[in-house]
């Protein structure tokens, strides 16, 4: 699961005195130089200055949720422990940066470029799949500051895309509702192959079902979905050209020498029924011969896209006719794709049409066939259909899912907050750019009914929060905001995932599966109001009364006084 | 160039009797498996029926242009031209389909599967870099159905984003003119990887001029861009720790001892300046610290981020004092780099105070110091800049450009027009999704002026397009929209890029700067009302007047006939 394996490549990493074995990065694009420039020319100037090896501290952080919510998932840990596993510069990397810098650079910074890796680096983070939220450290990351920063492009290109399509999967899902099947369907509309690769990992993390993505599903292990295109409907002309029409009976008793007539016949009958018949007359032969031919080659697993041409007038009488001779040889056919037109409307009139079957032929389940709907859905469309009422099962989603077409991009930054255990703040006029100085522990703090509350940021070696007392949450910012909790549980956020040389155990990475989970299990926690689609209500995140005292302290240092002219 | 090396991965592939070698794909997750399930389990199907080898025709296009505009680029062509000469499954990829599929599948399918290259496949195209518009098909890809289809979601993956971003660099670089350098900045912000290694190719091909991706620069010839970030800047705390402050002079003739004197001796004369003394006072030293030391490292191409702390207050009489002891010592620094703020009334600001430098201490050329603008830049910023008035001579872009974040995705589409020579086509309720049938040939003609007036679909054996003949073209959907055209130059647009097993000369597949001069040509050549931002004309795009009959004859043929009740 999850190795990662292209073009038959397979590099592996043992760590001792650590824990299991971390795989190279799913792309192998992912290289240190899978990063911007000026990570390289700040090295320079910090091997220059003879800086490089000062112990820098780095969060990495979000300033507002996307999709107009109050809540993110956090996702891309794995890919970018990968990452720094197996950080090191190769000899044609390095003549490329040597290349690309001035030819003035001291000849000795590539000897220093080719001496390093991430053997000194530490990486504390909240684990994969946790719900989080705005200015919260998702990483800390503390090393040489050159080394750090040669980091900095890489992590947040695999941090941003990753949570942002995950937490719009399982927005997705909260729409959908708990008892519909999603599935992800949008390797064609993606931005770029691993655009779809990493959007199939991630929208299945966000608590879809499956994917059409033959590579994730066998990257990743995650379930896979398909039956065919229009295309392959309008590839048949009639069902005189099927010369194989032999199809044995599911328990394997007898061979039905005919298929093409018996779905003829069922269609017949179906024309010959009082109700059905006024909805249809003559159905496309093409259709008819693509769907005969589908059920024969997956008599066990036959599910047709039924508007190529007309879905009321061909596609559900096609597919009821090969359905009901499928039944007839012992299979049970999955159902029905729509996708195109009103899909609410659609799948009701289908919905009646199986169960006049079931009725009027006595095809015990019929009714209760399976009807999946795509084309261009998102939140607001699944939003639309259930209000509307409709009869999908299984929904569908490329486009909007993969490319969050709602909001294609999350800010993620990489701020410097100490060195040297000099805390360090970034100014700026707006306000919500300031950042959160100092080296900090993050905890979240539980209320009685089990509900997360607050997070609170505090100092590194302030005491943290405890059970049952009392502390102060103030607004990082705002002087007035602030609150009294009363924690009913603590639990630590950021915890250690790249030991570096400290002697602090190594978190295991979980298989995708329990992180999966775990993000299903979050998302259930949280108070509902700040789920729901309209107006939620922001989540609390906070400093401890000493952190936010520093951090105006640092602030009023750090600021020009203006000059009124 | 452009050859695909990742992880030391690289192989070739030589086909005998064509021309040039042809390299993998960028990415190497760009393999058989980068496809929807259901393309496998139609190929069982079509198989099944004994129908995998019948002789398929696709068209590959778009219904609407991107971004509210009315033209696009095709780009991704060459990566599918890759992906297909070394399309192979392996026998790892065999089983894992063979895990996929229902158990009841034929072994012999797989056999089939492991035999399966694109041999047999044609491939015709529009050269990559071409202006394009809606319905023309952009590839029209032949071969046996099942094989074709294989190529389907790898095919659109590939072309959509990558014509996407190169359409939206394309216009971003409208907007900005063709006299300001425009960077790539998007890596981190990109949809994963290789969202951000192929934004930085396609950028580049509509008309960027350098990016600060390393890996892109590697990988296509791309000229990098980048200095230093936020983090460099406050990563120091005072000039005090700079040790080595010793600088050459540019020429080699003595040695500065002392380069950080030298910088605040000038920041002393600056501030003792009667027009600048009065714009700041004390600026920030973290700020001073980082500037003087990225000077020293980078003497000979000094540009500095000036916004940390305060811009007109702080960064740029810092910048000032550097660059003003770098000239001393006959080094010419190469500007600022603004982040926030108000990008038109900081860059004005700034000029002046370059301006007034050049007067007072009489510094040739100083006033011209280059200002780069970043922070969130788009389309709509860059028009609003340019009404607004500013200084800035250069952008760089991120987020908005490279995830597209206007309209993140654009509806390509595979559809099949033909098989076995029986032209094929697509219903749908919505007329725009109706797709046009048969093998087509396809002509761009031009006008008196040198414009192109309109495209025009044809039948495969119509004649073509004669110059000076008098030819109708017809709107394919609209019976009243039809107009005579005399062309002056008649462009076919569907040149043949892989021949298959025909002896057709194969087309070469130029290098990436003859590609982005080709489309910047191609742009230039567009009637001016196209192009516009505000209600762009739209560009004419027809089929030949037997085309028109033969459509509206096959539609007629394959639609049921309703039933009013």
């Amino acid at each position: 699961m999850a190795a990662a394996v292209a073009n038959g490549v397979k590099k592996e990493q043992i760590r001792p005195n650590k824990c299991a074995v971390i795989s190279v990065p799913t792309n192998p694009m992912v290289t240190p130089l899978l990063t911007d420039l000026y990570q390289f020319t700040m090295a320079y100037s910090y091997w220059k200055a003879g800086k490089h090896d000062e112990r820098a501290v780095f969060d990495l952080y979000f300033r507002k949720n996307p999709f107009g919510g109050e809540y993110t998932i956090f996702a891309g840990l794995e890919e970018c422990i990968k990452f720094i596993a197996h950080f090191k510069l190769t000899e044609d990397e390095i003549a490329f940066i040597r290349s690309s810098l001035p030819p003035t650079c001291e000849g000795a910074f590539y000897d220093y470029l080719r001496g390093i890796n991430c053997s000194d680096v530490e990486i504390y983070s909240i684990p994969e799949g946790s719900v989080v939220f705005p200015k919260v450290p998702l990483m800390r990351i503390e090393g040489p500051i050159a080394v750090v920063q040669l980091l900095e492009t890489a992590f947040v290109n695999l941090i941003n895309y990753a949570s942002l399509v995950t937490t719009n999967a399982a927005r997705h899902r909260f729409v959908a509702g708990k008892s519909k099947l999603l599935l992800e369907f949008g390797l064609r509309r993606a931005q770029g192959p691993d655009g779809g690769i990493s959007a199939s990992k991630y929208c299945y993390m966000g608590g879809f079902d499956a994917t059409s993505n033959v590579a994730a599903g066998k990257l990743f292990g995650i379930p896979l979905r398909g039956t065919h295109s229009h295309a392959f409907v309008s590839s048949f002309l009639s069902p005189d050209e099927i010369t194989d029409k032999s199809l044995k009976h599911h328990d394997g008793s007898s061979v039905c020498k005919d298929f093409v007539s018996l779905v003829k016949t069922w269609l017949n009958k179906l024309k010959g029924s009082r109700i059905l018949g006024g909805i249809f007359s003559e159905t496309n032969q093409s259709e008819l011969a693509a769907f005969t031919s589908y059920g024969l080659a997956f008599p066990g697993s036959f599910l047709a896209l039924v508007d190529t041409y007309d879905v009321m007038r061909s596609g559900v009488p096609n597919f009821c006719a090969v359905a009901l001779a499928l039944n007839d040889l012992g299979y049970r056919a999955v159902g029905i794709r729509l996708d195109s037109g009103d899909l609410a409307y659609q799948s009701c009139e289908a919905r009646k049409f199986f169960q006049t079957i079931e009725k009027e032929f006595g095809v015990s389940g019929f009714g209760k066939m399976s009807i999946t709907a795509s084309n261009d859905l998102n939140e607001e469309t699944l939003d639309a259909l259930n209000k509307q009422g409709h009869e999908v099962d299984s929904f569908g989603i490329g486009t909007h899912l993969v490319t969050c077409y709602a909001q294609p991009a999350l800010g993620v930054v990489f701020k410097l907050v100490e060195i040297n255990n000099q805390p360090r703040i970034k100014l700026s006029e707006d306000v919500t750019k300031v950042s959160i100085p100092c080296k900090k522990r993050c905890f979240r703090l539980y209320g009685k009914e089990g509900y997360p509350l607050v997070d609170i940021m505090a100092g590194e070696n302030e005491p943290p929060p405890k059970v049952g007392e009392r502390i102060l949450c103030r607004h990082p910012f705002s002087e007035s905001k602030r609150a009294y909790v009363v924690p009913q549980r603590v639990e630590e956020l950021l915890k250690c995932f790249w030991p570096g040389s400290s002697d602090k155990k190594r978190e295991d990475l979980p298989p995708l599966k329990e992180i999966r989970e775990r993000c299903i299990k979050q998302l259930e926690q949280m108070r509902p109001d700040h789920m729901r689609k309209l107006n939620p209500t922001p989540y609390k995140v906070s400093v401890s009364a000493k952190l936010y005292d520093f951090i105006h302290f640092l602030w009023l240092n750090e600021a020009p006084v203006g000059e009124l002219q």
